[in-house]
């Protein structure tokens, strides 16, 4: 594995409650699931940044899957982002019980000069401003998408969130975030209008039920692998980008059989993130699980030539 | 075509309006949709009910379609089926304007000797003691799948409901309707719970996003094949059944392969059946026309093999 990805964004700790237990003190944040993610497929650089309170066991899980965190700043002057959430019967409802941003909220990304140079990045979802002083920092990469949420479309720092889309060359949002960032009665008109903000490549995720791909005029639908048991779903959408970006960055094109592999690899590192709490199962994951997992998902999908 | 299907159930006239428009006295009815569907792939045999108000025009669409209506009886002391709805924006909610069961109220199933030797039969959503006295008509067929609704499962009705599920092979039910029938909190343990209540073959259809298939051990996932507009989405479920027996009769067997086939023909004769008012879209619908999209489904979904 040659290829490296950037991902700039949270590395926290995560207090959840589900259907199925509690866990306390869980490595979590999107660059955290994104680069465990993505290591399965390229070497995942991280920048973010935590506070005196991360766990050297923590910093050992990211480099032990080649997670290279020489981006990753360690702010003295408090705690790591922390976030407690409850998950609710349906396991598609959540309560936020707490966020607390600490040294996270004084975030400014420094893109390490060893990194400027990459040609795959991901923009994890933070402040626009913050995605688009990144942008400035990177040496004109191939391929820069970026993940957004609601607090920074509808609030006023919208009119940096247009400025980074009409620059950024993927979108991967859930279908949620979608219809605020836009609208369009049918997903393929939604899909088209994303593009219309700037992106060429737009993914919208459907949870449960899986992500359509909009690349240029071509569309690709991925469903959702079903899982037996969802223990936790924190972290599964940047898992999902994880592995999307991280298998897009293995094959270093932008083809749409690249794309659709990637849409692959994303659907089924999230099945394999959401059966465990927190990173439990995603960091546990064997090639072969991986490969099984894949083919077990075209004897789901694929249908035989129709006798018409 | 040699093979048959047999469809017992509502033949109606509907007033929808949706947001894009409204349509008074449209053919409709699950018995109609049904049949229209299934008749490209095999000959439907509709058995139902309808009134003194019942066209010429309608009774002729049928004939066309080579649906065999020798199994519709006219009540002349009173009106057919009448429902009338409205869409909302999102096209998910609806609510009901009327329903006037009229002679469908006395509806009691008499299956032409004709019918009695079919081999595949639906049982649309009527009364469970209906759909069973239905069984009990029949020549031992070899594929019967029924359809029910909440009025069904939640009601006084449900012990007979109970009895014609351990008597028929499939069942065709929307997220709601399993859901409702058993628990399971992933699909996969809803789909085998739904088994457990006697059919082998279980279909939990999702609306846009698409339908999961439990065929003995087997599992398929088809995706709803995304449209440019959903016009009006009533019928679909029924347009999706039709599909599924009539390919599933064409095939005149119940190998895994023809089920997935069958899958697709729901899947994509459904998405034909959105794109209009009533029935106008799926009622002129050409061979060619639904290879094409075939065709376009396979491009749209399948991925190629990794490079991992």
């Amino acid at each position: 594995m040659s290829n490296n990805v950037v991902i700039v964004g949270s590395v926290a700790y995560d207090d959840v409650e589900t259907p199925h237990g509690a866990r306390k003190d869980l490595l979590g944040g999107s660059a955290t699931y994104f680069s465990i993610s993505a290591s399965r497929f390229a070497n995942a650089r991280l920048v973010g940044v935590v506070g005196n309170d991360f766990a050297d066991a923590d910093r050992s899980l990211l480099t032990t899957h080649n997670v290279d965190i020489s981006g990753m700043v360690t702010d003295t002057s408090g705690d790591s982002f922390r976030w407690g959430g409850r998950y609710h019967d349906n396991m598609n409802d959540r309560t936020t019980l707490y966020t607390h941003l600490n040294v996270f909220e004084r975030f400014q990304p420094a893109i390490p000069d060893s990194y400027r140079n990459e040609q795959f990045v991901f923009l994890g979802n933070i402040d626009p401003a913050l995605q688009l002083d990144v942008l400035e920092q990177m040496d004109g990469p191939q391929f820069v998408a970026l993940d957004t949420m609601n607090f920074w479309i509808e609030g006023p720092r919208r009119t940096y969130l247009d400025q980074v889309l009409k620059r950024v060359d993927g979108l991967i949002v859930n279908d949620e975030e979608a219809r605020l960032l836009t609208d369009g009665r049918s997903i393929l008109s939604l899909g088209r209008r994303l593009q219309d903000l700037g992106p060429r490549t737009v993914i919208v995720k459907r949870g449960e039920h899986g992500a359509l791909l909009f690349h240029g005029d071509d569309i690709f639908f991925v469903p959702g692998y079903p899982v037996e048991q969802v223990i936790d779903p924190t972290g599964a959408g940047d898992t999902f980008a994880g592995g999307f970006m991280g298998y897009v960055a293995r094959c270093g094109d932008l083809t749409l059989d690249t794309m659709k592999g990637a849409m692959l690899c994303g659907s089924i590192m999230a099945s394999f993130c959401v059966e465990g709490f927190g990173l439990e199962r995603l960091s546990k994951l064997s090639v072969t699980e991986i490969k099984n997992r894949c083919a077990r998902f075209e004897a789901l999908t694929r249908c035989p030539s129709l006798t018409l």
